[in-house]
């Protein structure tokens, strides 16, 4: 019996579903963000109107920490994947965002701690991740592993979340300014930066993503990484609402002050 | 300046800090559990107490499918790395258990399908993944990776919550048998069947922990290995608690028919 070619059957499928056009494909991955994107859920509601005690918003930038601490990593790891060299040196500029630009300029993790700072958090127990809850470490760290692993074009398009980014960070600033005495300009510092460096990075990643995803099945992968990256949001502020809203906190992670 | 050399750091350490006696240091694997282990979590003793619904009983399955998929990857994982053969033998019951002895004997995962069939639950849905939770998806991978990344000895004690096991599974044997009527003895054959495997397994590893994790440091990283693997437990626990209890449904994932 000959065996089947794998070449032969995934030529045939991609005679059956041809590559949709650049802007269909442009338009499927936008269309993402209103479906799933993390400023739907209801913590962030709660956290831009206003609605949460101090306790609630230090678990946020608590855990949000995770987060921020895991996005260099993540793109070193994809970094380290890249042969063209123009492609590293632009990709560079976001580690440096995130670390600072040596030797003085302060980076998007400094500016995260002044906030926990600014929230009466200790900055060692923030760094160390102790107090985070396992499903946010999970999250972000599946992140990381998703960018080493995927195929190129796909990890690039798990950072295309950064398109719904600018509107939920305008929200963030003035929804916090105005909602908590705790919080003052300084320590939103983080986000202010973010407006001009979210869409530069995410034109960038989405003219690659559209040039060089070029099958359907790289097509929907690449829509598919979207959705991946916005789950790993959602579930941190699901965690979040579960630990800190509904009061189930998990054993051995941090509790507020009462 | 003379750069301070790590080797020294680390056997100074180890000077101040002695290892733990073997009998101490299983005391302290075996008390995480009753700090830790899902058996605690509400949603068991709603799981186990009859006071569940169908669709909140096939959530818990087709996520826990997630888990039972992973192991077998898992256990490979811990095996790639394995240099001594008589310990790659010795794991790789593990894999046989959870996909079955070839060519006929019916493994974990069919069995774990045939609980899913039960419930009434696709069975391409089931094991497409399609419908779980994005935190089960990200708890069980990052259980994955940390058997692949970690020291090999820590690696193996995350496997030891397989200690605190063999007490749930008769739980929730008499318990699921009791509360519900969609629940019959064919279905819970996995549980039946893990009463005997985990006992085995988890003494092995527990002798292959006790007797290679020789520095304080080590025996310490096995601690939190049983910690973090508790954590990924817990995880899918509360998540199922979030979404299918209070009601919190995560866009894109299984929706309970009414």
């Amino acid at each position: 019996m000959t065996p089947v070619s794998l070449e032969k059957v995934a030529s045939v499928r991609r005679d059956v579903e041809p590559p949709l056009s650049v802007s269909e494909f442009e338009a499927a991955i936008r269309a993402v963000g209103p479906e799933r994107y993390h400023d739907l859920h209801p913590f962030h509601h709660l956290l831009h109107g206003g609605k949460l005690n101090k306790g609630q918003v230090q678990a946020w930038a608590l855990n949000r920490y995770c987060y921020q601490s895991a996005v260099p990593r993540k793109d070193a790891a994809f970094i380290s994947r890249i042969h063209d060299r123009e492609l590293r040196r632009e990709w560079l500029h976001r580690v440096l965002d995130h670390d600072g630009h040596p030797p003085e300029e302060v980076g998007g993790i400094e500016r995260w701690l002044i906030l926990t700072d600014g929230l009466g958090l200790d900055r060692d127990y923030v760094i160390s991740r102790r107090g985070a809850l396992a499903a946010t470490v999970f999250a972000v760290e599946s992140y990381v592993t998703f960018v080493r692993e995927q195929p190129l074009v796909v990890a690039c398009a798990s950072s295309l979340t950064e398109l719904f980014a600018p509107k939920i960070h305008k929200e963030r600033i003035s929804g916090m300014l105005e909602g908590y005495d705790f919080i003052d300009d300084k320590v939103l510092a983080y986000f202010k930066r973010r407006l001009t460096q979210a869409p530069r990075d995410s034109e960038f990643a989405l003219q690659y993503v559209l040039k060089n995803a070029k099958t359907r099945d790289e097509q929907e992968a690449c829509v598919e990484a979207v959705r991946f990256k916005c789950n790993v949001l959602w579930v941190q502020l699901d965690a979040l609402y579960n630990a800190y809203v509904a009061g189930n906190i998990p054993p051995g992670t941090f509790r507020p002050e009462v």
